[in-house]
């Protein structure tokens, strides 16, 4: 039976993508940088299987439900050129078995909720792509494999690396220097935590396919968002790399409202902050504030939740102004059972609303780390049975 | 007896004045331009008398209120470079009576509520400046003028005028040419009405004195917001001169985000809109989609209140979408009597999270429209009396 079992990382960025100069070949509008998040706590796993006698034509399920491959969809395409890669080795040593003929199972599965409102095709495209190249045996580096999870979700190619990671814009017109690499490692620097604050809406945002190519089309503001963001790449490496936790606070929190200004540049406007979010950015700004030096940042995807990077020394203090202001709906699981720490004494509470948040405004925190890269996984996590159906549905 | 009592109105801003390159002159980074509403409904009214017999010192009231009129404050600098003006006509005519010489008693009425949040501090200056001009007898135009209430309150120098009135930023270090001008008198367009939607706020917001230079200091795309601004002051000049509301909108509605962009691009990040404020946006947005045409434009000040500008032909469209949306806590007085209308056919209701919104969301309404400039109003109109004392107080 050939078959590999594959999870991989969330990544939450610090420099934003947002905007593409080709739609097809998902080439982005300027580099970005993510911190990779642990898989102990947040994955996506994928199962690959190819066999001979099965049925022909590929299968794919994602979270138990079946989904049709279109041939020139985002997925299809990334199965296609994986498979050519595989036709290649087949073509140069005629004794490999011809896996590239034989119809393909994949079944995925995100341990996360959908609700929690994580993009989850990051994880799901790295987890695929990663699983197809084991199961492959395919000699291409993660940077070249990441050309291919490029194309099947942009930011799904920084989920190929641990730690710190960046996504090149290249500027070939094929893409084939439109990668990501790894700028530092998990263990370069360990300490880095995140908290991810489930925000509430009562709304659902305009998709970031769509919207940042509104971004594009409309904003005036756009073009000098580009100019300043590949000094921003330069200056934040640097600080991941000599571990200067303030610097780099500083940048990731003005490149996600950097994002978010050319969002409301849009036309249409793009809201993806509500009150809740901005009310999380005060509270962050007074922390630091009052702290008398930067330990904490935010950063905001497209959409409403806050992902607050800070060190292990300093994530106490962090729980302690998140728990109090926004008291949560469910209790957490803390992994690392985090106490609160109280407020610094020179906190000025005027930055919340008289009363502060109702509970629930904030759902739930999950609280994680910086992670390593995708894992492959024993036989006995395989999410196929002998029929190659998902186990979860036999 | 020497006084003047003359009312001035309140102007809303199209292209929108952020940030000052002097800010003891109160000059500007980028020129504005702004429409005047109608004294009919919202203004300003201030009475200055001089009178050889008052005690020394000149005396104010704002609201009933005395304040202490500093020398170097901004209403002590307006008083003084009017009172030179004055100085210089006697100087020229010695037949004129010293009323540069004589103690002032200034007293300053809105005839809208704070609570309304709209800025009071620009009718209130042009109020202040056209009062003192009136009774001084002074030769100067408006714009000239528009000089002193410049340095009062930057945007008061707008309300000088009626209609449709552009700042020009200028040049000049000194800040002779940074004054006011009207581009079109309110007869050139009558039809332009303003609906004021009063947004209900829990947390007071950064004001915008102290914001704007935050902006100037910090922001990286505030730069590319003052290269965007000239074009948009000629062409929005241009749709006022031929009534091309379609393109005024446009214009409208992208400056305004564009300000609120680069608020959100400052570090500490200003907010002013709300969720309530945002969900105005998407009402009116899919207002002027579902019409096939733009017949309404949202703008927003240094707060989370809407403006909506539309032509008389269809206010009664913005009312329906904004009365069934944001159900008010207060009945509004309406002085047009316009009648909702119901949504267009093609409405899509899901731009509006569902349930809608809670009544008072938005708190009441203001109906304008266009008006004139600053009214010398007969003696009967005076605050003062015969004391030299606010009525009002009397």
């Amino acid at each position: 039976m050939y078959e590999a079992t594959v999870s991989a990382p969330v990544n939450i960025a610090c420099i934003k993508y947002w905007g593409k100069r080709d739609t097809k070949l998902i080439l982005p509008t300027n580099s970005s940088l993510s911190v990779t998040l642990d898989q102990d706590h947040l994955r996506s796993t994928t199962t690959s299987r190819v066999d001979e006698s099965f049925e022909k034509g590929d299968r794919l399920w994602l979270n138990g439900k079946e989904e049709t491959v279109k041939e020139d969809g985002r997925l299809g395409v990334c199965i296609k050129e994986l498979r050519n890669w595989r036709k290649i080795e087949e073509d140069k040593n005629s004794s490999l078995p011809k896996l590239s003929q034989w119809p393909l199972r994949i079944a995925s599965y995100n341990n996360f909720p959908t609700a929690a409102g994580l993009a989850s095709s990051a994880s799901g495209l790295a987890a695929l792509v990663a699983s197809l190249a084991k199961l492959y045996e395919l000699p291409q580096s993660p940077s070249e494999l990441s050309l291919i999870a490029r194309q099947g979700s942009g930011s799904a190619c920084r989920s190929l690396f641990g730690g710190y990671v960046a996504w090149r814009e290249g500027s070939k017109e094929d893409g084939s220097d439109s990668l990501a690499e790894q700028v530092a490692s998990r263990e370069d620097w360990p300490e880095m935590r995140a908290l991810i604050c489930v925000v509430s809406d009562l709304k659902k945002g305009t998709s970031s396919t769509s919207g940042m190519q509104r971004t594009v089309e409309t904003s005036t503001l756009l073009k000098e968002r580009l100019n300043i963001v590949p000094g921003r790449m330069e200056e934040i490496s640097k600080t991941i790399k000599s571990k200067d936790f303030e610097n780099f606070a500083k940048i990731t929190m003005k490149d996600s409202n950097s994002f978010h200004s050319v969002c409301l540049d849009t036309s249409p406007p793009i809201f993806y902050l509500n009150d809740v979010s901005k009310s999380i950015i005060q509270v962050i700004e007074e922390l630091n504030r009052s702290s008398g030096e930067i330990i904490a940042a935010y950063t905001f995807d497209a959409g409403p939740n806050a992902v607050i990077y800070s060190l292990e020394k300093n994530i106490g203090k962090v729980l302690g102004v998140i728990n109090k202001f926004f008291p949560q709906a469910e209790e957490s699981k803390d992994p690392f059972k985090t106490k609160s720490e109280d407020l610094p004494e020179s906190f000025n509470q005027n930055v919340v609303r008289q009363g502060g948040w109702e509970k629930g405004s904030v759902k739930s925190l999950i609280h994680t780390r910086v992670g390593d890269g995708p894992r492959t996984l024993g036989k006995e996590e395989s999410l196929l049975n002998e029929q190659g159906v998902p186990k979860t549905l036999a």
